[in-house]
């Protein structure tokens, strides 16, 4: 049991979960965007913030940027400020669905001129990859219709296909694109990457180094995502996570606030299918918006969530659960899963936190820091930075 | 057949479809709103839109309103204004959900002080409706909590009460508080008026002058939505609809472009019901936002799409239709059905059209008059409309 | 803190979970019911299954009766028998699904006669409970068409109206009846009593003795359930709940586990609300199914993932969330409630089971109790009982 | 006009839609199969039904089996008398579900002696295809699991390959094999085949005898199918349909009974794709029941739905659509597929009827045959078939 322990805890440090820059800015729904004080507004104060959330968990290294949200004059100056505070830059998150061109799309939109203009964009993207050391480009595209004839559906995907090859076809030798997938919204109708088989179709002709990136917030009611993260792995087409939850659409909650026991079986798979290896490649990353909460500790709280997820997860009794598996013992097998699910992480957790250097309660830690109050009056003056248009 | 045809022409002149004058400016979606040449920047403006819509349908004669975004300074003037055009002032919209103050609830936050500036807001909105003449006052409240436990569900429900109950006790003797419900967005995990029977709930305890209002796309996925208008008919509690149409949320498509069979079978059931006789006070109304499409027209498409589905339903053998029901002739009832609904029912509405002394096809017409042109070449500065914070 | 712990033990004391005599019996999907040896033959045999989970658990002192599946002579006897077993009658289950008379509907059939008949059933139903004692008659239709246009929905509606006052006017003064609700199933395009909404207006033109109850398998993807559990006890017609759990559908698996996080939100609702007093009135009753898994264990486990669920709501320090939430902070609220939910409350139950002489691990009692292989050998021969056709 | 009214008919008698043996028998749900006087005892009497089906409508040529419901001694006799009655034998429809020993799934079963009963199964089909000259192996698979933890996901993607390629193996060179997908139901937590893009990575790994086949009541909710349909066309894979409505689950209503208009985008897909043209082998099939319908007059209605909602995709103006698209004219682009679903084209079938030799109104002249009469006097006896256990 000790043994499980330490093999437990080493684990858990093998793995990181990067926070996207955008969670620090301000958000909302197309309703309201809510103003909070003390809200970053340039690319430097949300790294500035990023870095917060790593100094209390010490599993968030790194920080994904969003072009142009991002855009600074010294990408190699970025990376470096970065550095400074301890965080590595990771994925760069195109945007080709913020510009009045993009109304009907851009790489599937019939104006071969539009499409040439988002292309561009998404290669700019690599080149701030090169210049910040990102290995992962990764790629979600609001692009569909909102009213059946709109477009044609097929002509879309093949516009697709052709934008992505191009993509591929610039990265260099240790960099990924990781294609994403979404349900609905923006477009109503029809969207152009709407589902895991869509993405992992494209991946598959494109080459080893297309991967596909499972959001938890976008899938149909019903689904499975488990199910998806075990196929992928099976197929070695697991690129990573975009972690959030919901209750109903694309919420943007913070990850396991929804369903923690489905984040839970999630993890599961994740380990059973070897993902938590740091040599399968699969990137742990939030994708959240905080609209009433507080930013920085509703990042916080998102990354222990998955980590308390993961710890629960490497719990299971594999051997046990194997052999009720095989015996066609249906409630013992769940019985095992569960046993492991109900067990209270957060003493575990605790004595790794102390092991690491960390205070044992970030949450905690971090409101008594004083920085929440630090930066509500130093950021005073200038335009907050947001995810809206 | 004759004299049927007639009795479903004088029927369909009874039928009135209000336009919302927020679907005029610009709206979209979190991720953008684009923007359009044209679009109205004041109240007045977008009641000189409206008045396009009713001038090629000729069933359009009044126009929602959406408080602040119309408030002007004498609403008096206003409504001359409309009434020059050809319109009178339909519902009164309250909006409670775009002040920093309402990021945890209006009528329902746990802050007193919220719940004072918010319930003053439904007051002043009856104050509009005195002074417009409207006769409606319609109630929609984006509150809800995003995170289990963030806030007490009853104590929600008892303040939501309360301030009912105040803003009833203010109306006028002619005057209707219509309370719509919607499943989620832009709250997350609970909405304090979910679904129907809250709604219900609520209007049932303040009198008969409060009615319930169905918004076709705020309901979950598997909802038949004609079953809620059947029962609301039979409790003398619809007070009118909201139209739209959706794939899977709360889209704001035009009404009837994404299931225009359903839209059918809705107005069945307000035919079967007496719902179309004005002494029912049913409330046609749209409330939809085009975010891809020229806003002009597609209301103009929206008005023909209710009353197309109006005529299909007045079409139905009501007597076939009886009697295959008594016989339990599942398929001969499904068949009458059908039979109206497969019927083009265009010819029949180009004629009434000629009778009225319309253009028979209210999109060509629009698309020829260089209307569009002309408020393109015109609207040039000032900040143009829109439903957005 | 031990005050609390003793306060917690004797609130989980007054709580008793019903379970439904059919859960003993064979059951299955459309596509197959799978035979299980041991399986009862006799209301009798379900009984004696009955009584070995309040054995084990000690807080499952009733079983539910379905009539005609538990048809009997002598109602009076299989009440002494069933105390015999240390057990008492609970409610009453109605069944008017399965004659072929009901094709198209029980009390909402278009033919008068089909509709005496299963009127006729219904009170039947009430001489049942008058001779075994029981208080509550469950009522679920399953009536509704399949097709738009097979019926009339609202003459559907006055016809059922009309067969719940009969019936209502036959209980008796501590008698009760529980309408229940369902989206969808096996109707497939109407349901007569579809939503909670529908149930709540019946039962309030019925009378106090009317109260809805709620099965947590019924609703549409995306429905709050708890919301209607708060709403319910606040308007003082929460008769009660069919428990069981879903990923999709009206799946009936063990409560608790598909979604343990939505049953420890309703439990919080029940006793935020009083619900869990016994003053209340609150049956809390198995609806499930074994398909898959062994029977008696599967209500074992079930009984245990709600008084799980009980004592983590229980765990709620109510002070402090009411602070949190009065004072707006979502993330505190949202950490009191998950500070109760992620705790392991397995010792806490363990201890209680051990001050009631119970053993504190009751599946591995039962499995250890060789009542299993018993029942497997004795019920040789016989019809199996099973809820189909 | 006339040159495309001509080049319409002539692509609708190319259009053949295959009827399921099992639609001509009981069904139900798991709460109630209802018996229906006349209802087939034999396979003989099933195609004696369906060539019923073909004779009035004159597009239903053939008839899928599915085994063991339809097993006879002499497979090559059983097709001479389908012959005999102007019919062929379509698809064979494995059924490795209705077993005992199919409990915890067939060919994904943790026990290997199960998957290999399974696996012969299977390949006992592809026999029956050799003496029966049948094209499709219909494949789809019930296995699953109900809870968390029952069985390792991955492992029975691993069964499930092994399976197919056995299969696969033993195809002859006209032989295909049609991968179905469904998301839930019999199974509750997991599917082994739970969407398009699994059976899709499947196929592609078989070779290109492998197809995927759509049943259009398999989906989750909000699913864009025709996006599906689009795709999978582009891919080469769409192997076909299994047609069939439903407004929430996999209700097998008849197609176009639940949402016409979604057939109608469905079959513009497949007429923009090519899936028209024999050539390129999509099979359009039935596959539903009739629960409260009868059975023939309900596979007529379903095969003119599929060829009404066929036409209308004829008659989209396939030049003016692309002309609205490529100029981004959203209204006018949805207006060229509305004009086409809008218009009645009953006339038009009538006319390609009569031209055919068929009665005008195939409804009415089945009705009028007496045929119904004739089967409800003569099978009498015997056990009825039925789809059920």
């Amino acid at each position: 049991m000790a043994t499980d322990i330490a093999r437990i805890k080493a684990a858990l440090l093998t793995q990181h979960i990067e926070t996207p820059s955008w969670a620090y800015g301000n958000s909302g729904t197309r309703f309201k965007v809510f103003a909070r004080p003390g809200v970053p507004r340039t690319p430097q104060e949300k790294i500035a913030d990023a870095a917060q959330v790593h100094r209390y968990t010490g599993i968030a290294p790194s920080v994904a940027l969003h072009i142009p949200w991002d855009r600074v004059d010294d990408y190699g100056a970025l990376a470096a400020y970065a550095a400074g505070h301890g965080l590595r830059i990771g994925a760069i998150n195109a945007n080709v669905f913020q510009d009045d061109d993009y109304m009907l799309g851009s790489v599937t939109n019939p104006d071969p001129a539009v499409r040439r203009k988002a292309l561009d964009h998404l290669l700019e993207c690599v080149d701030i990859m090169d210049a910040t050391g990102s290995r992962d480009l990764k790629l979600w595209f609001a692009d569909g219709t909102n009213y059946p004839g709109q477009d044609d559906v097929r002509a879309r995907q093949d516009r697709l296909a052709e934008a992505l090859a191009a993509v591929y076809g610039r990265l260099g030798g240790d960099q990924r694109m990781l294609l994403e997938y979404k349900l609905f919204e923006p477009a109503f109708y029809t969207t152009d990457v709407p589902d895991w088989g869509t993405a992992y179709a494209h991946c598959l002709k494109l080459g080893p180094k297309a991967q596909v990136v499972v959001d938890t917030g976008h899938h149909a009611p019903g689904t499975n995502i488990e199910f998806i993260v075990a196929l992928l792995l099976r197929e070695g087409r697991l690129g990573g996570f975009d972690f959030n939850s919901r209750f109903y659409a694309d919420d943007d909650l913070m990850v396991g606030a929804a369903d923690p026991f489905q984040l839970f079986r999630i993890m599961h798979e994740v380990v059973r299918g070897g993902g938590l290896d740091p040599a399968a490649g699969v990137a742990f990353m939030l994708d959240q918006c905080h609209n009433v909460e507080p930013k920085i500790p509703g990042q916080i709280r998102s990354v222990l969530n998955v980590q308390q997820a993961t710890v629960k997860a490497l719990l299971v009794d594999a051997d046990a659960l194997r052999a009720a598996q095989q015996s066609g013992d249906v409630l013992g097998a769940n019985a095992v899963l569960m046993d492991a699910y109900d067990t209270d992480v957060r003493p575990l957790l605790a004595d790794l936190r102390a092991e690491m250097g960390l205070d044992p309660d970030p949450m905690a830690a971090y409101a008594a820091s004083g920085y929440a109050e630090k930066i509500e009056t130093e950021r005073v003056g200038g335009a907050q930075a947001g995810w809206g248009a």
